[in-house]
Protein backbone atom coordinates (compact mmCIF):
# COMPACT_ATOMS: atom_id res chain seq x y z
CA UNK A 1 0.00 0.00 0.00
CA UNK A 2 1.48 3.17 -0.71
CA UNK A 3 0.03 5.87 1.49
CA UNK A 4 3.26 6.05 3.58
CA UNK A 5 2.50 7.99 6.46
CA UNK A 6 4.71 10.41 4.78
CA UNK A 7 2.22 11.24 2.22
CA UNK A 8 -0.84 11.03 4.24
CA UNK A 9 0.72 13.73 6.07
CA UNK A 10 2.14 15.87 3.26
CA UNK A 11 -1.46 15.48 2.09
CA UNK A 12 -2.88 16.51 5.55
CA UNK A 13 -0.33 19.78 5.46
CA UNK A 14 -1.80 20.61 1.70
CA UNK A 15 -5.16 20.47 2.94
CA UNK A 16 -4.80 22.44 6.01
CA UNK A 17 -2.50 24.63 3.85
CA UNK A 18 -5.51 25.70 1.24
CA UNK A 19 -7.71 26.56 4.53
CA UNK A 20 -5.42 29.39 5.49
CA UNK A 21 -4.65 30.16 2.18
CA UNK A 22 -8.07 30.61 1.49
CA UNK A 23 -8.71 32.48 4.90
CA UNK A 24 -5.84 35.19 3.98
CA UNK A 25 -7.12 35.65 0.32
CA UNK A 26 -10.68 36.31 2.33
CA UNK A 27 -8.77 38.88 4.51
CA UNK A 28 -7.06 40.58 2.08
CA UNK A 29 -3.79 39.37 2.72
CA UNK A 30 -1.41 39.30 -0.16
CA UNK A 31 0.31 36.56 -1.51
CA UNK A 32 3.04 36.37 1.18
CA UNK A 33 0.83 36.43 3.79
CA UNK A 34 -1.32 33.62 2.26
CA UNK A 35 2.12 31.50 2.13
CA UNK A 36 3.12 32.44 5.91
CA UNK A 37 -0.39 31.79 7.12
CA UNK A 38 -1.19 28.28 4.89
CA UNK A 39 2.22 27.27 6.42
CA UNK A 40 1.15 28.12 9.89
CA UNK A 41 -2.09 26.05 9.56
CA UNK A 42 -0.69 23.24 7.64
CA UNK A 43 2.61 22.76 9.56
CA UNK A 44 1.59 24.19 13.20
CA UNK A 45 -0.42 21.21 14.58
CA UNK A 46 2.91 18.61 13.77
CA UNK A 47 5.63 21.48 14.94
CA UNK A 48 3.11 21.38 18.27
CA UNK A 49 3.58 17.48 18.58
CA UNK A 50 6.67 17.04 17.58
CA UNK A 51 8.07 19.41 20.12
CA UNK A 52 6.22 17.65 22.72
CA UNK A 53 7.67 14.41 21.71
CA UNK A 54 11.03 15.99 22.31
CA UNK A 55 12.21 15.31 18.48
CA UNK A 56 12.67 17.93 15.66
CA UNK A 57 9.91 18.85 14.04
CA UNK A 58 9.09 17.43 10.78
CA UNK A 59 8.71 20.57 9.00
CA UNK A 60 12.36 21.73 9.80
CA UNK A 61 13.85 18.06 9.64
CA UNK A 62 12.72 17.48 6.34
CA UNK A 63 11.94 21.01 4.75
CA UNK A 64 9.70 19.46 1.96
CA UNK A 65 7.11 20.26 4.04
CA UNK A 66 6.69 23.05 2.60
CA UNK A 67 6.03 22.52 -0.39
CA UNK A 68 2.07 21.68 -0.11
CA UNK A 69 2.24 25.34 1.81
CA UNK A 70 3.33 26.63 -1.81
CA UNK A 71 0.92 24.49 -3.90
CA UNK A 72 -1.53 25.27 -1.65
CA UNK A 73 -1.25 29.13 -2.52
CA UNK A 74 -1.00 28.66 -6.16
CA UNK A 75 -4.00 26.62 -6.44
CA UNK A 76 -6.13 29.30 -4.22
CA UNK A 77 -4.69 32.14 -5.84
CA UNK A 78 -6.02 30.15 -9.36
CA UNK A 79 -9.29 29.05 -8.45
CA UNK A 80 -10.42 31.11 -5.67
CA UNK A 81 -11.98 34.24 -7.48
CA UNK A 82 -14.23 31.25 -9.29
CA UNK A 83 -15.20 30.01 -5.54
CA UNK A 84 -18.58 30.70 -5.02
CA UNK A 85 -19.40 29.50 -1.36
CA UNK A 86 -15.64 30.36 0.35
CA UNK A 87 -16.53 29.45 3.81
CA UNK A 88 -17.45 25.89 2.81
CA UNK A 89 -14.90 25.05 0.60
CA UNK A 90 -12.13 26.56 3.75
CA UNK A 91 -13.87 23.93 5.71
CA UNK A 92 -14.00 20.86 3.24
CA UNK A 93 -10.25 21.34 3.06
CA UNK A 94 -9.94 21.93 6.69
CA UNK A 95 -11.80 18.66 7.48
CA UNK A 96 -9.26 16.51 5.03
CA UNK A 97 -6.53 17.79 6.88
CA UNK A 98 -8.53 17.07 10.55
CA UNK A 99 -9.54 13.49 9.31
CA UNK A 100 -5.44 12.89 7.98
CA UNK A 101 -3.83 14.58 11.09
CA UNK A 102 -5.74 12.73 14.01
CA UNK A 103 -4.32 9.42 12.18
CA UNK A 104 -0.86 10.69 11.44
CA UNK A 105 -0.47 12.41 14.79
CA UNK A 106 -1.69 9.27 17.29
CA UNK A 107 0.54 7.14 15.05
CA UNK A 108 3.50 8.98 15.45
CA UNK A 109 3.11 9.49 19.15
CA UNK A 110 2.36 5.34 19.48
CA UNK A 111 5.23 4.66 17.39
CA UNK A 112 7.54 6.91 19.83
CA UNK A 113 6.64 5.08 22.87
CA UNK A 114 4.31 7.16 24.14
CA UNK A 115 0.94 5.42 25.62
CA UNK A 116 -2.59 5.32 24.11
CA UNK A 117 -4.20 7.97 26.31
CA UNK A 118 -1.08 10.88 25.36
CA UNK A 119 -1.10 9.08 21.82
CA UNK A 120 -5.14 10.15 21.18
CA UNK A 121 -4.23 13.46 22.98
CA UNK A 122 -1.45 14.48 20.50
CA UNK A 123 -3.33 13.18 17.72
CA UNK A 124 -6.44 15.70 18.81
CA UNK A 125 -3.27 18.35 19.29
CA UNK A 126 -1.96 17.62 16.00
CA UNK A 127 -5.36 17.80 14.04
CA UNK A 128 -6.64 20.66 16.29
CA UNK A 129 -3.56 22.40 16.32
CA UNK A 130 -3.34 24.00 13.13
CA UNK A 131 -6.92 25.33 12.33
CA UNK A 132 -6.65 27.21 16.12
CA UNK A 133 -3.43 28.98 15.17
CA UNK A 134 -4.84 30.00 11.94
CA UNK A 135 -7.65 31.38 13.48
CA UNK A 136 -5.98 32.99 16.69
CA UNK A 137 -3.43 34.76 14.10
CA UNK A 138 -6.27 35.78 12.05
CA UNK A 139 -7.72 37.47 14.74
CA UNK A 140 -10.82 35.66 14.77
CA UNK A 141 -12.87 33.38 17.72
CA UNK A 142 -11.64 29.72 16.25
CA UNK A 143 -13.81 27.54 14.68
CA UNK A 144 -13.15 24.92 17.24
CA UNK A 145 -15.33 26.53 19.50
CA UNK A 146 -18.43 27.37 17.18
CA UNK A 147 -21.31 26.00 19.10
CA UNK A 148 -23.17 25.40 16.10
CA UNK A 149 -20.92 23.11 14.77
CA UNK A 150 -19.02 19.49 15.89
CA UNK A 151 -15.22 19.77 15.61
CA UNK A 152 -13.29 17.99 18.24
CA UNK A 153 -15.24 15.36 18.26
CA UNK A 154 -14.79 13.68 15.10
CA UNK A 155 -10.80 14.30 16.17
CA UNK A 156 -11.08 12.34 19.13
CA UNK A 157 -13.07 9.35 17.32
CA UNK A 158 -9.99 9.32 14.88
CA UNK A 159 -7.42 9.09 17.05
CA UNK A 160 -9.44 6.77 19.35
CA UNK A 161 -10.00 4.13 16.89
CA UNK A 162 -6.48 4.62 15.27
CA UNK A 163 -5.16 3.76 19.00
CA UNK A 164 -7.45 1.23 19.44
CA UNK A 165 -6.91 -0.45 16.15
CA UNK A 166 -2.81 0.29 16.59
CA UNK A 167 -3.13 -1.92 19.56
CA UNK A 168 -4.64 -5.07 18.11
CA UNK A 169 -2.06 -4.63 15.14
CA UNK A 170 -4.16 -4.10 12.90
CA UNK A 171 -2.98 -0.39 11.27
CA UNK A 172 -2.67 -0.63 7.76
CA UNK A 173 -3.13 1.77 4.74
CA UNK A 174 -6.64 0.36 4.27
CA UNK A 175 -7.10 1.16 7.44
CA UNK A 176 -6.35 4.67 7.91
CA UNK A 177 -8.22 5.26 4.66
CA UNK A 178 -11.30 3.94 6.11
CA UNK A 179 -10.35 5.80 9.37
CA UNK A 180 -9.80 8.82 7.89
CA UNK A 181 -13.25 8.47 5.54
CA UNK A 182 -15.43 8.22 8.62
CA UNK A 183 -13.12 11.01 10.07
CA UNK A 184 -14.22 13.46 7.14
CA UNK A 185 -17.75 12.21 6.84
CA UNK A 186 -19.21 13.04 10.19
CA UNK A 187 -17.35 16.58 10.13
CA UNK A 188 -18.88 17.11 6.81
CA UNK A 189 -22.10 15.95 7.70
CA UNK A 190 -21.77 17.87 11.16
CA UNK A 191 -21.35 20.94 9.15
CA UNK A 192 -23.89 20.83 6.38
CA UNK A 193 -26.98 19.68 8.90
CA UNK A 194 -25.62 21.89 11.57
CA UNK A 195 -25.70 19.03 13.96
CA UNK A 196 -25.29 20.08 17.48
CA UNK B 1 2.57 16.81 54.55
CA UNK B 2 0.56 15.33 51.89
CA UNK B 3 0.92 18.54 49.53
CA UNK B 4 2.90 16.62 47.32
CA UNK B 5 4.29 18.48 44.11
CA UNK B 6 1.75 16.68 42.14
CA UNK B 7 -1.92 17.28 43.95
CA UNK B 8 -0.60 20.96 43.97
CA UNK B 9 -0.32 21.20 40.40
CA UNK B 10 -3.43 19.01 39.78
CA UNK B 11 -5.35 21.03 41.87
CA UNK B 12 -4.10 24.56 40.11
CA UNK B 13 -4.61 22.81 36.55
CA UNK B 14 -8.49 22.65 38.12
CA UNK B 15 -8.12 25.96 39.62
CA UNK B 16 -7.13 27.92 35.55
CA UNK B 17 -9.20 24.71 33.94
CA UNK B 18 -12.80 26.63 36.05
CA UNK B 19 -11.39 30.12 34.72
CA UNK B 20 -11.12 28.73 31.12
CA UNK B 21 -14.44 26.75 31.51
CA UNK B 22 -16.27 29.81 32.58
CA UNK B 23 -14.83 32.11 30.16
CA UNK B 24 -16.13 29.29 27.60
CA UNK B 25 -19.37 29.19 29.12
CA UNK B 26 -19.82 33.09 29.25
CA UNK B 27 -18.82 33.37 25.21
CA UNK B 28 -21.40 30.87 24.79
CA UNK B 29 -18.86 28.03 23.48
CA UNK B 30 -20.61 24.50 23.94
CA UNK B 31 -19.31 21.88 26.49
CA UNK B 32 -16.39 20.66 24.02
CA UNK B 33 -15.25 23.83 23.26
CA UNK B 34 -15.24 24.63 27.54
CA UNK B 35 -13.43 21.65 28.16
CA UNK B 36 -10.78 22.62 25.48
CA UNK B 37 -10.34 26.07 26.78
CA UNK B 38 -10.56 25.10 30.05
CA UNK B 39 -7.32 21.72 28.96
CA UNK B 40 -5.61 24.99 27.23
CA UNK B 41 -5.52 27.01 30.05
CA UNK B 42 -4.88 24.59 33.13
CA UNK B 43 -2.23 22.86 31.01
CA UNK B 44 -0.57 25.37 28.75
CA UNK B 45 1.44 27.45 31.20
CA UNK B 46 2.74 23.52 32.39
CA UNK B 47 3.34 22.45 28.80
CA UNK B 48 5.52 25.45 27.51
CA UNK B 49 7.36 25.44 31.01
CA UNK B 50 8.54 21.60 30.64
CA UNK B 51 8.71 22.51 26.41
CA UNK B 52 11.90 25.28 27.35
CA UNK B 53 13.21 22.73 30.20
CA UNK B 54 13.52 20.16 27.65
CA UNK B 55 11.36 17.54 29.13
CA UNK B 56 8.17 15.83 28.02
CA UNK B 57 4.91 17.92 29.21
CA UNK B 58 3.53 16.97 32.59
CA UNK B 59 0.04 16.30 30.70
CA UNK B 60 1.19 14.33 28.07
CA UNK B 61 3.65 11.93 30.63
CA UNK B 62 0.76 11.85 32.75
CA UNK B 63 -2.81 12.11 31.30
CA UNK B 64 -4.22 12.36 34.81
CA UNK B 65 -3.74 15.78 34.30
CA UNK B 66 -6.74 15.79 32.04
CA UNK B 67 -8.89 14.78 34.77
CA UNK B 68 -9.09 18.61 36.76
CA UNK B 69 -10.03 19.89 33.17
CA UNK B 70 -12.91 17.37 32.91
CA UNK B 71 -13.86 17.88 36.44
CA UNK B 72 -13.85 22.03 35.94
CA UNK B 73 -16.35 21.46 33.08
CA UNK B 74 -18.41 19.59 34.70
CA UNK B 75 -18.41 21.96 38.20
CA UNK B 76 -19.08 24.68 35.74
CA UNK B 77 -22.18 23.51 34.15
CA UNK B 78 -23.88 22.43 37.65
CA UNK B 79 -22.84 25.59 38.86
CA UNK B 80 -22.36 28.27 36.64
CA UNK B 81 -25.84 29.39 36.06
CA UNK B 82 -26.19 30.09 39.60
CA UNK B 83 -23.19 32.66 39.52
CA UNK B 84 -24.25 35.75 39.59
CA UNK B 85 -21.24 37.06 39.42
CA UNK B 86 -19.73 35.44 36.32
CA UNK B 87 -16.34 37.70 36.53
CA UNK B 88 -15.16 37.80 39.91
CA UNK B 89 -15.61 34.14 40.19
CA UNK B 90 -13.55 33.57 37.13
CA UNK B 91 -10.78 35.54 38.71
CA UNK B 92 -10.63 34.13 42.05
CA UNK B 93 -10.13 30.91 40.30
CA UNK B 94 -7.60 32.38 37.80
CA UNK B 95 -5.73 33.94 41.19
CA UNK B 96 -5.78 30.55 42.96
CA UNK B 97 -4.29 28.65 39.97
CA UNK B 98 -1.91 31.76 39.67
CA UNK B 99 -0.59 31.61 43.50
CA UNK B 100 0.15 27.81 43.23
CA UNK B 101 1.87 27.68 39.44
CA UNK B 102 4.29 30.28 40.45
CA UNK B 103 5.84 27.85 42.90
CA UNK B 104 5.40 24.88 41.44
CA UNK B 105 6.65 26.16 38.29
CA UNK B 106 9.56 27.30 40.21
CA UNK B 107 10.19 24.37 42.09
CA UNK B 108 10.48 22.41 39.47
CA UNK B 109 12.74 24.80 37.05
CA UNK B 110 15.38 24.14 40.32
CA UNK B 111 14.80 20.98 40.74
CA UNK B 112 16.17 20.42 37.15
CA UNK B 113 18.70 22.69 37.76
CA UNK B 114 18.00 26.10 36.60
CA UNK B 115 19.60 28.57 38.00
CA UNK B 116 17.19 30.95 40.25
CA UNK B 117 16.85 33.94 38.19
CA UNK B 118 15.53 31.70 35.63
CA UNK B 119 14.16 29.15 37.31
CA UNK B 120 11.36 32.44 38.64
CA UNK B 121 11.06 33.46 34.91
CA UNK B 122 9.99 29.70 34.01
CA UNK B 123 7.80 30.26 37.57
CA UNK B 124 6.25 33.08 36.35
CA UNK B 125 6.36 31.57 32.83
CA UNK B 126 3.70 28.43 33.90
CA UNK B 127 1.71 31.31 36.02
CA UNK B 128 1.36 33.32 33.49
CA UNK B 129 0.96 31.35 30.69
CA UNK B 130 -2.56 29.49 30.81
CA UNK B 131 -4.57 32.53 31.60
CA UNK B 132 -2.27 34.12 28.50
CA UNK B 133 -3.46 31.22 26.23
CA UNK B 134 -7.19 31.29 27.45
CA UNK B 135 -7.48 35.24 26.63
CA UNK B 136 -5.73 35.04 23.35
CA UNK B 137 -7.56 31.94 21.96
CA UNK B 138 -10.95 33.38 23.40
CA UNK B 139 -10.00 36.78 21.03
CA UNK B 140 -9.32 39.20 23.78
CA UNK B 141 -6.86 41.49 25.25
CA UNK B 142 -5.85 39.06 28.00
CA UNK B 143 -6.39 40.09 31.71
CA UNK B 144 -2.33 40.04 32.31
CA UNK B 145 -2.14 43.27 30.33
CA UNK B 146 -5.28 45.52 31.95
CA UNK B 147 -3.98 48.35 33.28
CA UNK B 148 -7.12 48.97 36.33
CA UNK B 149 -5.53 45.40 37.67
CA UNK B 150 -1.78 43.82 39.64
CA UNK B 151 -1.70 40.21 37.70
CA UNK B 152 2.48 39.47 37.54
CA UNK B 153 3.13 41.33 40.39
CA UNK B 154 2.00 38.50 42.68
CA UNK B 155 3.38 35.85 40.40
CA UNK B 156 6.85 37.30 40.59
CA UNK B 157 6.77 37.70 44.34
CA UNK B 158 5.68 34.01 44.90
CA UNK B 159 8.49 32.69 42.30
CA UNK B 160 10.86 35.12 43.95
CA UNK B 161 9.90 34.03 47.45
CA UNK B 162 9.92 30.25 46.44
CA UNK B 163 13.64 30.55 45.09
CA UNK B 164 14.91 32.38 47.83
CA UNK B 165 13.44 30.02 50.98
CA UNK B 166 14.57 27.04 48.25
CA UNK B 167 18.35 28.02 48.33
CA UNK B 168 17.65 28.24 52.15
CA UNK B 169 16.63 24.47 51.90
CA UNK B 170 13.38 26.05 53.45
CA UNK B 171 10.70 24.39 51.48
CA UNK B 172 8.40 22.26 52.42
CA UNK B 173 4.23 22.07 52.32
CA UNK B 174 3.63 24.49 55.32
CA UNK B 175 6.00 27.01 53.04
CA UNK B 176 4.48 26.22 50.01
CA UNK B 177 0.82 26.77 51.58
CA UNK B 178 2.09 30.33 53.00
CA UNK B 179 3.53 31.44 50.22
CA UNK B 180 0.52 30.33 48.04
CA UNK B 181 -2.05 32.36 50.56
CA UNK B 182 0.13 35.32 50.12
CA UNK B 183 0.30 35.76 46.69
CA UNK B 184 -3.47 34.62 46.44
CA UNK B 185 -4.31 37.51 48.83
CA UNK B 186 -2.47 39.77 47.88
CA UNK B 187 -4.14 39.36 44.02
CA UNK B 188 -7.75 39.03 45.40
CA UNK B 189 -6.97 42.42 46.99
CA UNK B 190 -5.55 44.14 44.09
CA UNK B 191 -9.20 42.80 42.05
CA UNK B 192 -11.42 44.19 45.07
CA UNK B 193 -9.65 47.34 45.67
CA UNK B 194 -8.76 48.02 42.26
CA UNK B 195 -5.22 49.08 43.71
CA UNK B 196 -3.37 50.78 40.91
CA UNK C 1 35.88 42.47 15.18
CA UNK C 2 33.44 42.70 18.25
CA UNK C 3 30.03 42.38 16.74
CA UNK C 4 29.83 38.64 18.42
CA UNK C 5 26.54 36.77 17.95
CA UNK C 6 25.37 37.90 21.80
CA UNK C 7 26.15 41.42 21.16
CA UNK C 8 23.90 41.54 17.77
CA UNK C 9 21.26 39.12 19.59
CA UNK C 10 20.78 41.11 22.46
CA UNK C 11 20.25 44.58 20.01
CA UNK C 12 18.26 42.62 18.42
CA UNK C 13 16.41 41.91 21.62
CA UNK C 14 15.91 45.17 22.33
CA UNK C 15 14.69 46.50 18.98
CA UNK C 16 11.92 44.10 18.80
CA UNK C 17 11.35 44.49 22.97
CA UNK C 18 10.65 48.38 22.24
CA UNK C 19 8.56 47.63 19.32
CA UNK C 20 6.23 45.41 21.87
CA UNK C 21 7.19 48.04 24.69
CA UNK C 22 5.69 50.84 22.54
CA UNK C 23 2.54 49.05 21.16
CA UNK C 24 1.57 48.65 24.93
CA UNK C 25 2.06 51.95 26.16
CA UNK C 26 -0.22 53.20 23.23
CA UNK C 27 -2.96 50.73 24.00
CA UNK C 28 -3.10 51.60 27.66
CA UNK C 29 -0.80 49.01 29.14
CA UNK C 30 0.45 49.61 32.24
CA UNK C 31 4.13 49.67 32.77
CA UNK C 32 4.39 45.54 34.21
CA UNK C 33 2.43 45.20 30.67
CA UNK C 34 4.99 47.09 28.76
CA UNK C 35 7.70 44.67 30.51
CA UNK C 36 5.91 41.46 29.06
CA UNK C 37 4.43 42.80 26.08
CA UNK C 38 8.31 43.88 25.34
CA UNK C 39 9.77 40.55 26.88
CA UNK C 40 7.66 38.38 24.77
CA UNK C 41 8.16 40.56 21.56
CA UNK C 42 11.92 40.30 22.49
CA UNK C 43 12.48 37.19 23.11
CA UNK C 44 9.68 34.92 21.71
CA UNK C 45 11.04 34.43 17.67
CA UNK C 46 14.26 33.07 19.38
CA UNK C 47 12.46 30.69 21.68
CA UNK C 48 10.54 29.30 19.64
CA UNK C 49 14.04 28.82 17.57
CA UNK C 50 15.49 26.98 20.01
CA UNK C 51 12.30 25.13 21.25
CA UNK C 52 12.99 23.69 17.58
CA UNK C 53 16.31 23.33 17.32
CA UNK C 54 15.73 21.42 20.70
CA UNK C 55 18.41 23.67 22.64
CA UNK C 56 17.53 25.22 26.18
CA UNK C 57 16.27 28.92 24.91
CA UNK C 58 18.78 31.56 25.69
CA UNK C 59 16.09 33.66 27.33
CA UNK C 60 16.31 31.08 30.16
CA UNK C 61 19.84 29.42 29.67
CA UNK C 62 20.74 33.21 30.12
CA UNK C 63 19.11 35.20 31.81
CA UNK C 64 20.95 38.65 31.01
CA UNK C 65 18.50 38.42 27.75
CA UNK C 66 15.79 39.59 30.13
CA UNK C 67 17.96 43.07 30.19
CA UNK C 68 17.61 44.55 26.65
CA UNK C 69 13.43 44.45 27.05
CA UNK C 70 14.09 46.23 30.99
CA UNK C 71 16.06 49.17 29.01
CA UNK C 72 13.08 49.21 26.23
CA UNK C 73 10.47 49.52 28.72
CA UNK C 74 12.51 52.11 30.26
CA UNK C 75 13.44 54.29 27.02
CA UNK C 76 9.88 54.10 26.11
CA UNK C 77 8.38 55.51 29.11
CA UNK C 78 11.53 58.29 29.32
CA UNK C 79 10.86 59.40 25.66
CA UNK C 80 7.47 57.95 24.37
CA UNK C 81 5.53 60.96 25.31
CA UNK C 82 7.68 63.08 23.34
CA UNK C 83 7.66 60.46 19.87
CA UNK C 84 5.02 62.08 17.27
CA UNK C 85 4.93 59.31 14.85
CA UNK C 86 4.82 56.08 17.20
CA UNK C 87 3.23 53.63 14.42
CA UNK C 88 6.39 54.33 12.36
CA UNK C 89 8.77 54.59 15.30
CA UNK C 90 7.62 51.42 16.22
CA UNK C 91 7.79 49.54 12.81
CA UNK C 92 11.77 51.25 12.69
CA UNK C 93 12.55 49.78 15.74
CA UNK C 94 10.95 46.62 14.82
CA UNK C 95 12.90 46.61 10.89
CA UNK C 96 16.26 46.52 13.28
CA UNK C 97 15.06 43.58 15.53
CA UNK C 98 14.19 41.62 11.59
CA UNK C 99 17.44 42.98 10.26
CA UNK C 100 19.56 41.33 13.05
CA UNK C 101 16.99 38.26 13.91
CA UNK C 102 16.95 36.95 10.69
CA UNK C 103 20.83 36.69 10.87
CA UNK C 104 21.33 35.47 14.12
CA UNK C 105 18.56 32.89 13.74
CA UNK C 106 20.14 31.19 10.68
CA UNK C 107 23.59 31.26 11.93
CA UNK C 108 22.55 29.33 14.86
CA UNK C 109 20.37 26.79 13.16
CA UNK C 110 23.45 26.28 10.76
CA UNK C 111 26.10 26.20 13.28
CA UNK C 112 23.89 23.37 15.60
CA UNK C 113 24.30 21.53 11.57
CA UNK C 114 20.67 22.10 10.57
CA UNK C 115 20.69 21.71 6.82
CA UNK C 116 20.83 25.73 4.74
CA UNK C 117 16.79 25.20 3.72
CA UNK C 118 15.71 24.67 7.53
CA UNK C 119 18.13 27.24 8.79
CA UNK C 120 16.74 29.95 6.33
CA UNK C 121 13.14 28.45 7.64
CA UNK C 122 14.55 28.89 11.17
CA UNK C 123 16.06 32.87 10.48
CA UNK C 124 12.63 33.46 9.04
CA UNK C 125 11.23 32.10 12.06
CA UNK C 126 13.29 33.86 14.59
CA UNK C 127 12.56 36.79 12.54
CA UNK C 128 8.95 36.93 12.04
CA UNK C 129 8.25 35.37 15.62
CA UNK C 130 7.94 38.03 17.75
CA UNK C 131 6.28 40.37 16.22
CA UNK C 132 3.96 37.70 15.26
CA UNK C 133 3.67 37.01 19.21
CA UNK C 134 3.45 40.86 19.71
CA UNK C 135 -0.06 41.42 17.63
CA UNK C 136 -0.77 38.31 18.36
CA UNK C 137 -1.66 38.94 21.96
CA UNK C 138 -2.31 42.16 21.64
CA UNK C 139 -5.46 41.13 20.13
CA UNK C 140 -4.74 42.94 16.25
CA UNK C 141 -4.36 41.35 12.72
CA UNK C 142 -0.66 40.42 12.95
CA UNK C 143 1.68 43.63 10.65
CA UNK C 144 2.96 40.67 9.28
CA UNK C 145 -0.52 40.41 7.29
CA UNK C 146 -0.34 43.65 6.14
CA UNK C 147 -0.94 43.45 2.10
CA UNK C 148 0.05 47.28 1.49
CA UNK C 149 3.63 46.22 3.21
CA UNK C 150 6.58 44.19 2.64
CA UNK C 151 7.76 42.52 5.91
CA UNK C 152 8.31 38.60 5.07
CA UNK C 153 10.69 39.26 1.97
CA UNK C 154 13.42 41.71 3.99
CA UNK C 155 13.63 38.80 6.24
CA UNK C 156 13.83 35.90 3.60
CA UNK C 157 16.47 37.78 2.12
CA UNK C 158 18.42 38.80 4.87
CA UNK C 159 18.57 34.91 5.97
CA UNK C 160 18.66 33.15 2.25
CA UNK C 161 21.66 35.81 2.19
CA UNK C 162 23.32 34.42 5.21
CA UNK C 163 22.82 30.44 4.54
CA UNK C 164 24.59 31.48 1.37
CA UNK C 165 27.73 33.48 2.52
CA UNK C 166 28.23 31.26 5.27
CA UNK C 167 28.48 28.32 2.73
CA UNK C 168 31.15 30.15 1.19
CA UNK C 169 32.94 30.29 4.28
CA UNK C 170 32.62 34.41 4.17
CA UNK C 171 30.49 35.10 7.21
CA UNK C 172 32.22 37.50 9.90
CA UNK C 173 30.82 40.31 11.72
CA UNK C 174 31.25 43.32 8.66
CA UNK C 175 29.32 40.79 6.35
CA UNK C 176 26.48 40.46 8.89
CA UNK C 177 26.85 44.06 9.36
CA UNK C 178 26.24 44.40 5.69
CA UNK C 179 23.36 41.92 5.19
CA UNK C 180 21.50 43.63 8.39
CA UNK C 181 21.86 46.72 7.02
CA UNK C 182 20.16 45.73 3.23
CA UNK C 183 17.23 43.82 5.19
CA UNK C 184 17.06 47.28 7.48
CA UNK C 185 17.16 49.84 4.57
CA UNK C 186 14.79 47.22 2.45
CA UNK C 187 12.05 47.25 5.09
CA UNK C 188 11.64 51.00 5.83
CA UNK C 189 12.33 51.72 2.52
CA UNK C 190 9.05 49.48 1.87
CA UNK C 191 7.48 51.15 4.65
CA UNK C 192 7.93 55.18 3.32
CA UNK C 193 6.77 54.16 -0.27
CA UNK C 194 4.01 51.58 0.58
CA UNK C 195 5.65 49.97 -2.15
CA UNK C 196 3.57 46.84 -3.08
Amino acid sequence: MVLTPLILDLIGVFFFAVSGSLLAARRGFDIVGSLLLGSLTGLGGGVLRDLILGVTPNAFAHPVYFLPPLLAVIAVYLFAPSVDSYKGTLLVFDAGGLALFCIVGTLKALDLGMPPVAAILLGMTTALGGGLMRDVVANQVPTLFDPKDIYAIPALLGAGLTALFWQLGFVNGWFQLGVATVVFTLRVLAMRFSWH
